[in-house]
């Protein structure tokens, strides 16, 4: 018998979400059933897509429940394994986040090989974060041989990946942040031009002097007024992979509208939304590609880490104010 | 020596233009240099996307300049020929509209080959409007058995096209128009689905109780309100091709901004602006098939007709407020 600690959903946020809409439940979990596990969780994620699920209709995923635990990604560690493919002590993977511990079927938690990484990077930018950057710039913006590429939420979990393939590849990358903090580690990145969007008031003019031909590729994590400037300073035939709004998730009904559309039809642009989990056929080359980056250092990354389940909601806001640089991270346990 | 009256711009337009933005120049044409022609034109058109060429700076095409001739597509007889290619009599087609005759190097001046058709046909149906509506459609939303197609402004140039071409390959359309005398005219040409948007307080349910499992294909001639709709019904993948965007034109500055982009996202969709002069390779396809479908008579059209070179500013005013069916021209001489 073990006791779990778990992040229910108290009420439906109205605009810019709050810890009272949060509560902590602690649930006693039975043994393990017949092929099921049971899994003590050592990191858990926080993501913006999730703020899409607290709404009571969601456009991707299923809505979360009142009352029900928050779902998310997480990194455990079996305790009881009622089936032979896990035993206790390996290292899964699962769905199961918001929770310090669970009982699921063994299929439900995919042992992990980190091929030395440590556990949470599977978290980030050897998982879902990771992927999402792999395939916004391969496969939905199409990079090609120089093309100008900018980055918003570039110092974000996904951003932070998206400048370095970009990089690595032989890029001029444009990453957009708020704060010194975070222009200092684009930069350490060897993003070529840093824009601290909150000193700048005209942001598609700052783009351009980065770029006075304009862009190819616009990667966008913001929407709004990230995504008008990236409008203006667009080449013709450039491609933007719309990979999340940021800026757009807490407006309520509808956010204020992004002008200057019209640009898409005499630029000819492309505009093309994307989720990660669509394009799971792409998994093996990221899993590849990404291995070889890291080991020959070609890829780093940032990590912001809160402790405890009990801060798992605070994390999540913390997305929504900007104060994370890398991937947001819960450590359990 | 010929004298023609001629269109020029007065002044640029802020917001909705007005006939005060043009004045009638009476010019004496010389006899046409070597190698030139002289030819006297019998149809104009007027399109929307000139508007975007009265601003200072266009997005695409040259703007125009204050004191000059406007230009545009355009169907005239040559009256004197210094070019063995062209002889008096001859039709031609030219990108000298706006005036009633003019003088050029007889390469500007393509020999027409009607192919049995009424002349004008060649600036709508068999011309670019046809052609945008078959690019759109064909290449950049990708129709492919059993897309639904929602279409804007579907009983103007291009939508009347667009409506006929989805409809002879077993599409399902809807077609949105303001006002009875368009929406008779839909059903005519065998739309399924006929929207008066002028009727509709709520368009994205109107398209929803017209498609209650949403669109596949959105042939965007209006944006805001029509594009935000067909955000709302699109499903999951869904393409848009943006050819225009009517209701944007006149927004002095910016526009109201188009809500609920975020949609973009969540629902995999890919936007697409096109230009036709970037499709010229399709040229050849497209004669072929209009030709075909004009004769077995499953590809009609209707024209609106303004009469006399004075009264084109007055023909093209009327593409903003909607008072043309089909292809707005101006018959000349």
């Amino acid at each position: 018998m073990t006791t779990s600690r778990e992040i229910h959903l108290k009420s439906r946020p109205a605009g810019m979400p709050s810890v009272d809409n949060f509560e902590v439940a602690t649930v006693i979990l039975p043994d393990p059933g017949p092929g099921e596990v049971q899994v003590r969780n050592l990191w858990m994620t926080v993501d913006p897509y999730m703020r899409a699920q607290m709404y009571k209709v969601s456009s991707y995923h299923l809505p979360f429940q009142i009352g029900e635990a928050l779902q998310g990604g997480a990194i455990g560690e079996v305790l009881v394994s009622n089936d032979p493919a896990l035993k206790p002590g390996d290292l899964v993977q699962s769905a199961f986040g918001w929770r310090e511990a669970f009982n699921a079927p063994a299929a439900m938690a995919r042992k992990l090989d980190t091929r030395g990484l440590p556990p949470q990077a599977f978290l980030g930018v050897a998982g879902m974060p990771g992927m999402t950057a792999y395939i916004g710039l391969l496969r939905i913006a199409a990079l090609k041989d120089g093309d100008v590429v900018f980055v918003s939420a570039a110092a974000g979990a996904v951003g932070q990946v998206v400048c370095q393939i970009a990089k690595l590849k032989g890029h001029t990358v444009i990453g957009s942040a708020g704060g010194p903090g975070k222009i200092a580690y684009l930069k350490e990145i060897g993003v070529d031009h840093a824009i601290d969007y909150k000193t700048e008031a005209n942001l598609a003019a700052a783009v351009l002097r980065a770029a006075p031909g304009g862009i190819d590729v616009y990667f966008d994590n913001v929407g709004g007024d990230h995504l008008e400037a990236a409008l203006t300073a667009a080449r013709p035939l450039a491609r933007f992979a719309l990979c999340g709004m940021i800026s757009q998730y807490n407006a309520p009904g509808r956010g204020p509208g992004t002008g200057d559309l019209i640009k898409v039809v005499g630029k000819q642009l492309r505009l093309q939304g994307f989720v990660q989990a669509a394009h799971s056929d792409m998994a093996p080359a990221f899993i590849a590609d990404m291995s070889k980056w890291i080991a020959e250092g070609k890829v780093t990354w940032r990590e912001t880490i809160e402790q405890g389940i009990e801060n798992a909601p605070a994390a999540f806001l913390k997305l929504f104010t900007g104060e994370n640089i890398g991937k947001m991270l819960v450590k359990l346990g």
